[in-house]
Parts: C-alpha cells; sequence; structure tokens
C-alpha cells in the first residue's frame, strides 16, 4: 500500500519539500504562518502506529522544522500539535502564534475562516524558510524542495 | 536553577508518576481523560530549548504515554499538544477524545467549564493505567509513580 495524501490536507495546504520521512506543507490560510508535517506513509492515524525508528524520525523533523518556523517568524510561541478528529491521516501542525494573532491565547483550529494569502507573502515566507534551511548544512542535504 | 512546577499546571493536576524527563499528571477536568508531561527542567518553554538528547527523550515519552492511554481510554482519537500560549512552561497535552465527547472534534482547550472527576473514575483510570504500564516491564522499572 502506497501513501495517498488526503484531499483535504492537499487541499489546505502547499507542498513546500520533501523530508527523510514527512511532506512539509503550508497552510494556505494567512491568518498564521502554519506548517504541516504529513509522513508519507500509509493508513496511519496515530503517533504509536508508527515503529520506533519512524516516531524518532517524525519528532526530530517537527523539532527541527519548529525551530526553523521559530527563525523565521520571531513568534511569541511555536504550537505543536497532532489531532487528527478530523483528518484521521496522521499530520502534525506547527503554527507561529503571536499574541496579537486572531485566536490567541486559544488554539487555532476550528474558528472563523481561512483568509488567502497574498501571492508575495507567501512566496516571502517560503524565500525566508529556504534561507534558514540553508544556514544548517545537515538539515538542508536531507531536504527536497518541491517549490 | 532547579525545577518548579507553573502554579496553574500544579492546580489543574495531579502528579502521577515521574518518568525519566518528565513529571506525568492527570488534569482534573473529568470531560477528557486528559494527561499532562512536564519535563522536568528549569525556564524551559519551547521544544527546541531542550538538547537533541532531552526532545528525543521527550518525544519517546510522549509516544510511550500516549499508546498506554489509547489502551486505557479506547479512545477514538488520542491528540497530542504542545501550545504554551497560556502557560509558558514547557508541557506537552496527551488527551483522550472520543466522538462523543463534550468538544468533539474541536480542540478541547479553552472550552466551556472543567468538571469534578467523581473520587472513584479517577481511581479507576489510574489503576488502569498502572496495569497497562505493568504490561510492560521495561517501561515499568523507569516509572516512579506517586500515587
Amino acid at each position: 500500500m502506497s501513501f495517498i495524501l488526503d484531499a483535504r490536507l492537499e487541499q489546505d495546504s502547499l507542498h513546500l519539500a520533501d523530508l527523510p520521512l514527512c511532506q512539509l506543507r503550508l497552510s494556505h490560510d494567512a491568518r498564521y504562518p502554519w506548517l504541516l508535517l504529513v509522513p508519507r506513509l500509509a493508513k496511519v492515524s496515530e503517533v504509536f502506529d508508527l515503529s520506533a525508528e519512524q516516531q524518532a524520525q517524525l519528532w526530530q523533523e517537527v523539532s527541527s522544522v519548529s525551530a526553523l518556523w521559530q527563525c523565521v517568524t520571531a513568534a511569541d510561541k511555536i504550537n505543536i500539535a497532532t489531532l487528527g478528529n478530523v483528518v484521521a491521516q496522521l499530520h502534525v501542525h506547527v503554527v507561529a502564534r503571536f499574541q496579537t494573532d486572531a485566536a490567541w491565547p486559544a488554539p487555532i483550529w476550528g474558528r472563523g475562516e481561512a483568509e488567502v494569502y497574498p501571492a508575495e507573502m507567501q512566496q516571502n515566507l517560503i524565500a525566508l524558510l529556504k534561507q534558514e534551511v540553508l544556514k544548517k548544512e545537515t538539515t538542508a542535504q536531507h531536504w527536497t524542495w518541491l517549490v
């Protein structure tokens, strides 16, 4: 069985890069700088469905992306979560939060309507992320960019 | 500098056990079977503030507790999150979610008022968790129970 991305995740986010285990995706919702990591594995829904090695790789990628995202966004707080109550396919949210954002201090999920990015703003975020990744050579060599 | 538990985390949850890195705590809110893992480290707020070894240990404990909690609760979904928008001290939520619970499918945070456990129900949950841990000898030997 091969990995098939959930249709809602595909619709709601842009495929930025492939990391060793996960697809890295950027949410189309401009209200929050919001990344998603989706392990390229078939039929997994819970973290503990993964092997110990896969779990370690997943969390390593989540931690690494979280630190990079903090550098890119200068967020007040990074929120990390895997919920999956709506979309069962295992995916991890990494969200840059600001005391001035629309939902602060509440979680972002299930509130209000998504807003569309001005194209240059999304491109800027991606360019900044690429710059941050390039500063970390050992990280960069394991990432394959799709954008 | 030594570890001091945030006052709100202390008030809102019961100290169940010490794992190698984290305090394991049970939320007093009876609406959801809800665990918290709090690394016993001073002044950390973000996962990437930890060393690589500490991060690996944290996520290993989170994954292990999540799998145990699934066995105890037979949840429809385990939600894992580290938010920290209200309480800055690093803590990870592991919440057993049910399609019949008060917030489903939304996240649980910041909704409604906490409900108090009937004493025997909280004790039952703890007893079931102890049973599950005992089934995993290598896990059990690294846990120190406080209850």
